[in-house]
């Protein structure tokens, strides 16, 4: 099979990343499942097929790629941003519809880091099949794959806290008014943002004092494809006016303060944006389940107001929570930093 | 005179640049005199003498920089960063110097728009001088010029509030501990910046609390060459301890909590720099005499303790103060934040 004719090396790294391109697609929707893409590459290096992973029970990445490719997938590559599966769950193995569709070699990012799928590289290469792993696995790792990853390794979803606040650190004046600090690119890539997560928390707070939708929206009002699910934490009851109740997305109401409790109830969720008020996002702070904080900044003084986290019991500067900065991102006239642990 | 040789558009640009870099060097310490710089060319386009203005009482840039030339001045060109002053003040006026030395050209960028001192371009015009001012105008008005045409402008120094405060915007515990939310490069960018200031401006309340030295200083502790005043506003007395009493810089206790009445006693200030504390910074804000904000944010979560900015009466949204983000800059794990009106 080796002397078959196969695409560059130059041709398999791009197609990695047009499959990473392409797994975008299914991130969020394809939760628990990992968000994974794949692109069918002929001798020639050209793109017969792309794919990406379907809503729980549909189809893989790889098979998608396949359908589009046909009967150009015999001896064809297969590029792929994680290592094929090679288990019946909802769906039959990945390896399977590689091989019996007549690919010659398979190229991956990542390797399968979940006992009960891997194992997919050994299966093709018994099956005679050229297969390399860690292709543009840098790329991938930090992509669509992350909060799978994450959640793989540490048994949770990702979080991470979202704060929106002016240059001194406020996130509402005095009177409660917030709408809109940010401004209207800072809110875009909000609700972009938002197509992509699982699940986004708030307080039962902030749903009856700010009363938010906390859908995933374009600008012209309509919804994204992806819906989060909104969770609201806290005791007190949701009134049926709240839009949080307005069926555009699920609801789940957890009558609890505890983070870790918030996260248990979220089992299939991957990847979980904390998006306040002050106290919840101190209350994950607390209970050291805040992986990366992303914090719009307003060159906007507001001088009077709450501040975007309240941790409790902190009194001294030893207790503060040092996070790395990852990444700067100017958003119109706002700021956007990103801090990572 | 035209026909004499002289250096190439490219070499006074060139050059501008240098008198710039020169005039940098006299930035806090030729207030309230303008920080020039000044560049000498021969008709090849080298570089013959430089200088920068020196603190009141002594020469200007272009004399300092016709002293390094000595007799190679003579039918060389000048490069001066701002209009040479035509009046006789402490000191001869500029034009009668480069006159006398013989300079066949003079390039300058920005015009003079102090009336006293304006008319040097015609002078040296009729004296048979090529004269031609506008030279990199723009790059000389942002750089060590700015506070001084600003001062022409609005009779008053120009004013930065500095900020340095935690991701969720506290500048220190609730125990009053703040050293150091910010890491060594933004502090040596604030001891690099002390350097080239007129003022300081705390409260009374800083100095009782932290106890600040508000000396400029390298990294190894030596004082830089020029310090800053230290003005401390309020009507409470400061123990001798105080380090701003340390005689290592001038000190000023001004006894008011008026913003405006604190500028109208710095009459030879070019550019002020407000440090704090929240009120002190929200006082100003409320006079509407903040002209730049600088704010340091480090990636840390403090999660309770002071704001770092307090304006008084203030209630909804529409009482935020908007500024323009006007540069981003990381400093190792810190990012500043310059905002400006």
């Amino acid at each position: 099979m080796v002397d078959e004719p196969l695409p560059s090396g130059t041709d398999v790294a791009r197609a990695m990343d047009l499959a990473i391109d392409e797994s975008r697609h299914a991130q969020g929707a394809s939760s628990p499942n990992p968000p994974v893409g794949a692109v069918i590459l002929s001798a020639d290096g050209a793109v017969v097929g792309r794919g990406f992973t379907q809503p729980v029970g549909g189809p893989h990445a790889e098979v998608m790629a396949l359908r589009e490719a046909g009967a150009a997938a015999a001896g064809a590559t297969a590029v792929v941003t994680l290592e094929p599966c090679d288990h019946t769950g909802r769906t039959g193995p990945c390896t399977r519809a590689l091989i019996d569709a007549g690919v010659t070699a398979v190229y991956y990012a990542v390797e399968d880091p979940n006992p009960t799928a891997a194992g997919g590289a050994q299966t093709m290469r018994t099956a005679g099949l050229t297969v390399v792993g860690g292709i543009r696995a840098g790329e991938a790792e930090v992509g669509p794959l992350r909060a799978w990853l994450f959640r793989q390794r540490h048994g949770r979803p990702l979080v991470t806290a979202k704060i929106a606040a002016s240059i001194d650190g406020r996130v509402a004046a005095p009177d409660g008014t917030s709408q809109w600090i940010t401004g209207p690119l800072a809110r875009r890539r909000a609700h972009r943002q938002r197509a992509t997560l699982d699940a986004i928390v708030v307080g039962t707070g902030t749903v009856l004092r700010d009363n938010p939708a906390l859908t995933a929206r374009h600008t012209n009002g309509d919804l994204r494809t992806h819906q989060p699910t909104r969770v609201v934490m806290g005791q007190r009851d949701l009134p049926d006016t709240a839009q949080v109740a307005d069926g555009a997305a699920p609801l789940r109401h957890i009558r609890t303060h505890d983070p870790a409790a918030v996260l248990a109830d979220l089992p299939d969720a991957l990847w979980v944006l904390v998006e306040g008020g002050p106290s919840i996002i101190g209350a994950f702070l607390a209970a050291d389940l805040v992986d990366e904080i992303e914090a719009y900044v307003a060159p906007v003084v507001l001088g009077g107001g709450p501040a975007s986290v309240a941790v409790p019991d902190v009194t001294t500067l030893a207790d503060a929570r040092r996070f790395s900065l990852s990444a700067v991102e100017t958003l119109g006239s706002d700021v956007l930093l990103r801090l990572s642990r």
